[in-house]
């Protein structure tokens, strides 16, 4: 059994002003979604709890529940269950997902070993971007993904793709040896990454997958991005596809003994040592931690 | 699998300035582990989210985990995860049990058959005894559980033992054909109970367990409980014990055809019928619904 439990709050993981209440839903599932997804597993139920405020508009709630119950069916996953209350203020939700995975294959984050190459799926830097525009006074998208009106990056800032059947593909293959989801940033989750496995990285500048419309720094820090990175042992050298599932794979860089994570210029000599640099939250106030954190444990 | 699901919210739920940390802490736990028990099920490992104000000292949260810990560790039970973040206002706290039942075996709320005798754990009344004397200017209660210095209605109210132990014998034996736990007051827990099972039902008057320093309206309508409330089929007549590890169990009435929940006066003939008034929250504003809801699911 997988369990993963993530909070969405007003303010710090989404503005109201900013995104539609069925992106809020969609974003909010997708959480544990991608958790899941990130340890090769299969999704099996969601409980969700939510607080609202007295004063919450009805048609919010709906808008919230058709988008998450939308993301819901396209994993054939039912919403077994969940609590509600009364929030004093600011919509809060907690999202438990259940999932399963073959005994003792869950793909943790501690496995990487000296000498594993570095892959993420898909591109990185819209979440951020996207962010950084709503900031600056950009339109907020108060239309529906179904009208098609959005553009890839909105997409995916909206309503991002978890990535379970990469996981599932890895994790049936025995092809990843460690495995995070991106929700705080590449730089970030690589730093975890290496530190939980007590190895280095170098990565190769020229190698991140930089998403249309966004900047190389917003690929390398930018949150919220719902890809994977995973290392992959020798054994599959040479034998992990360009894409699985539709989802582009992308070879980054390379486990070393450490310590530290360092970019490589395009000269692939020059090096600078890459800081994680988190995931900065909507709020104003200084960037939150917010591990959602997820544990394995047989099933009994 | 059982999967439960409650949220623990400042100013719904408890008062920072009425309840110790440690108190809050463990009620938390107690909320999941009630839920367990009222399916029979074996608790397993809790998740717990915490969303919490950036000006909330640290001695709070540690407050807080210590009851909780001492807590899971009565049950052997690891905090096995879960997620933080940062509140905008009021402390946010969800909890997630994970539990275990024999396939099949887990106790719904929708068994009830008529005919069967319906039982309640424990004494009724002191969680909203407590309550009421906090609201009229009672001095707060800041001190442990084990200085030894709380009334018995004070244990209940700050430090309530959920029933797993009881859940556990009655469907190690199959003598619960419905259970649910008080935790919105028994006559609102017996309305939900005979409407998802399609019955009535008469409780005796005299026969409701009235928990010292409290009275019969604070027994029949008072929340926050963490007794458990059970049919027993015809099977098990004459053979449920005044006690279960330690806990009274007490006889209160009949499964009929119904409509409705009919309370039996003294002389067992002058009836009325009993309203379910629900569990009136700290808050000031209208009663909030707080369900918390539980699946069982088979593990796969």
């Amino acid at each position: 059994m997988l369990v993963t439990t993530d909070f969405t709050l007003e303010d710090v993981h989404f503005r109201r002003s900013w995104h539609p209440a069925a992106a809020v839903g969609h974003r909010c599932l997708a959480r544990g979604l991608s958790d899941i997804a990130a340890m090769g597993g299969v999704p099996l139920a969601a409980f969700l709890s939510l607080a609202l405020p007295l004063d919450l508009p009805q048609s919010w709630v709906d808008g919230f529940l058709a988008g998450f119950l939308r993301l819901a069916r396209r994993f054939r996953m039912p919403l077994a269950g969940g609590d509600t209350g009364q929030s004093p203020d600011g919509i809060v939700a907690d999202i438990v997902v259940l999932g399963s995975v073959p005994r003792g294959k869950a793909i943790s984050r501690a496995g990487a070993c000296v000498g594993d190459d570095i892959y993420v799926t898909g591109s990185l830097g819209s979440g951020l971007a996207v962010l950084e525009q709503l900031r600056a006074g950009a339109a907020p998208v108060q239309r529906d993904l179904r009208n098609g009106r959005l553009t890839a990056a909105e997409r995916k800032h909206f309503y991002p793709a978890p990535r379970v059947a990469v996981g599932n593909w890895l994790r049936q293959r025995g092809w990843a040896s460690a495995m995070i989801d991106i929700s705080d940033g590449l730089s970030t989750e690589l730093a975890h990454l290496c530190e939980e496995s007590r190895v280095g990285a170098w990565i190769a500048r020229a190698a991140v997958p930089v998403a249309p419309g966004a900047t190389f720094d917003q690929a390398l820090h930018g949150g919220d991005e719902y890809e994977l990175l995973f290392t992959a042992p020798k054994a599959s050298h040479g034998r992990i596809p360009d894409r699985i599932a539709g989802v582009p794979l992308r070879w980054i860089g390379t486990i070393n003994r450490g310590p530290g994570v360092w970019l490589l210029g395009p000269d692939m000599k020059s090096r600078q040592e890459l800081q994680a640099q988190g995931w900065e939250h909507f709020g104003e106030s200084a960037p939150v931690r917010h591990r959602g954190h997820a544990a394995p444990r047989g099933a009994e």
